[in-house]
């Protein structure tokens, strides 16, 4: 229980479980799922948290939901590439106050319009061309808002955090020890609040960040010490990970906590989608997918040993996912 | 209460509960899933009770393990048009006993394997000229197995009906009255066990039974009180639901419980099935969402009223999933 006390880190375990309090009845407790298929392949155990089933569809609903509730803003405006915009729009919506987002161009048609559905205003900018912290800072200024950073926020990680939680307490509940959990990693929010409740919760889990392989800035950054950047042509369709480095906050988590980073092609993580698709019946996006990806690729040991995963959204267009399943090489 | 002593039922409250205490700790309690994007299309609420995510993607698997469990046979033959048949070939594998399956030639491919990769001795037969109950039955004398019929038999529909009482406890605990429960009828197994459940925990829930238009003779028995038997070339893709006819004991249950029963054309279902992938991020097979398309397409009052509805399993090929996907006319 001495993690308790690291007072060098910007959240604790006491952050999440007051997130778990305020998203107690609003958020989905969602599933953790098991296939005897995906635990023949791997010759151990794994474990998906299924946040596909999360309310929009992704895990982002709950680091949004935490802070609004928290922060108490009049009106919000956020930037994210689809999935912090659904969450920030669908918690500023139960909140009854007014949401302005921030989204690529060439964001999944699938976001952008599940982000409108809920009542959001969207602007749109262009990915290589224009800075979308600045026109997100633009925004809230302009509109007296206040602006929900998708990841770098203590209430942000913290709100995501309750994934860990709640896959430690499910893996209390079925007895069962995790010999290591594998999250997807962008912006480093999810992982690092995932990383801190798995850090009380069941010290002796490896925690590993997984990314695309063309966008492995935390691993990078791991391995240095400091944080790394990405180049800014990043050619991933795992749309939703593609931060161009780590938070300052997340990456001093993430420091920490994780013991490693890992990478995966986009064919590993098509591969995955299929295989979740076909022995899961779930429907997850790519960068939902990498953690996945990284198991059945090998990227860790698995054989024998039970291993957590975290499924992070299932926000993809039906032509993309259409192709992918097309595509089955099996 | 009065239910409870129903003498002439062949099943009653007390063999669901007796099938629920067999498979606690093996069955998966699936989530009652629900969506804002869903809620808002038919001005209502729905309640999706997920059976693609029970172990062997559908609903099957509870009656077949509550079967064997309670009969103990040392071997096992089934019919099956591939739900049935992944039910009891991993109930037999848990249990330890040989298992060989009576399976339709032009299953889908993920039925046919799924049940191989469970351990069972699979043998096709041609659905349109051969007897699937003969050979079963010739198979299950040849081998001293005892045969677990797919729907007509107490324990069947008793451990099928788990998915009902499931539903009533997750609507009491979330504090929902249910107006409607709509689900799909194949043999009739399970809705004669969902409708058992629901007439003593909900007793003011309307029950209906949804069927594929070419294969609604459920329907038809409802409305002309005998049982009466679908065209032998009936074409629809809901490959799960094309008994020839309603059960006998099936029937005697559902003819007593029932509000009615409703029909859906194969376009409704796929558009239902696009709606479940893009809202629910669950894939859904054609023949578990008839019921889902019967509540989006009107079948009955949704404004303003609850309506449970069963999603009964996923169990559906790469290839037509893909074209479904891709034939999206929003």
């Amino acid at each position: 229980m001495a993690f308790r006390h690291r007072a060098d880190l910007p959240i604790g375990p006491d952050d999440i479980r007051a997130a778990a309090a305020r998203l107690h009845g609003v958020a989905v407790v969602t599933p953790l799922l098991e296939s005897e298929a995906l635990n023949g392949l791997i010759g151990g155990r794994l474990l998906l948290k299924a946040e596909p089933l999360q309310r929009t569809g992704s895990f982002k609903f709950r680091g949004a939901f935490n802070a609004i509730s928290a922060l108490r803003p009049t009106a919000v405006v956020a930037y994210s590439s689809g999935n912090h915009a659904q969450g920030v729009a669908l918690a500023a919506r139960l909140k009854g106050i007014s949401c302005a987002i921030v989204m690529p161009a060439d964001a999944p048609r699938t976001k952008l319009e599940g982000t409108r559905a809920l009542g959001a205003e969207v602007v749109t900018y262009d990915r290589a061309r224009e800075d979308r912290a600045a026109i997100g800072a633009e925004l809230a200024e302009r509109l007296s808002a206040t602006l929900i950073p998708p990841y770098d926020h203590p209430l942000i990680m913290a709100g995501q955090g309750t994934v860990g939680l709640e896959l430690a307490e499910e893996a209390a509940r079925r007895d069962v020890r995790l010999d290591a959990a594998l999250v997807c990693c962008g912006g480093g929010g999810l992982i690092a609040g995932c990383a801190t409740a798995l850090a009380e919760l069941t010290p002796g889990t490896a925690v590993y960040a997984v990314e695309p392989e063309a966008s492995d800035d935390t691993a990078r950054s791991l391995a240095s010490g400091r944080r790394e950047t990405n180049a800014s042509d990043v050619k991933s369709f795992c749309d939703a990970l593609l931060a161009p480095s780590p938070g300052e906050l997340t990456f001093t988590v993430n420091r920490a906590l994780l013991a490693g980073g890992l990478a995966v092609s986009d064919r590993e993580v098509a591969d995955a989608m299929r295989l979740a698709f076909r022995h899961l019946k779930l429907v997850v996006e790519p960068g939902g997918a990498v953690a996945l990806a990284a198991a059945l690729a090998g990227r860790i040991e698995t054989k024998d040993r039970t291993i957590a995963v975290v499924l992070s959204g299932g926000n993809v267009d039906a032509g993309l996912f259409a192709e992918i399943l097309a595509a089955d090489r099996s």
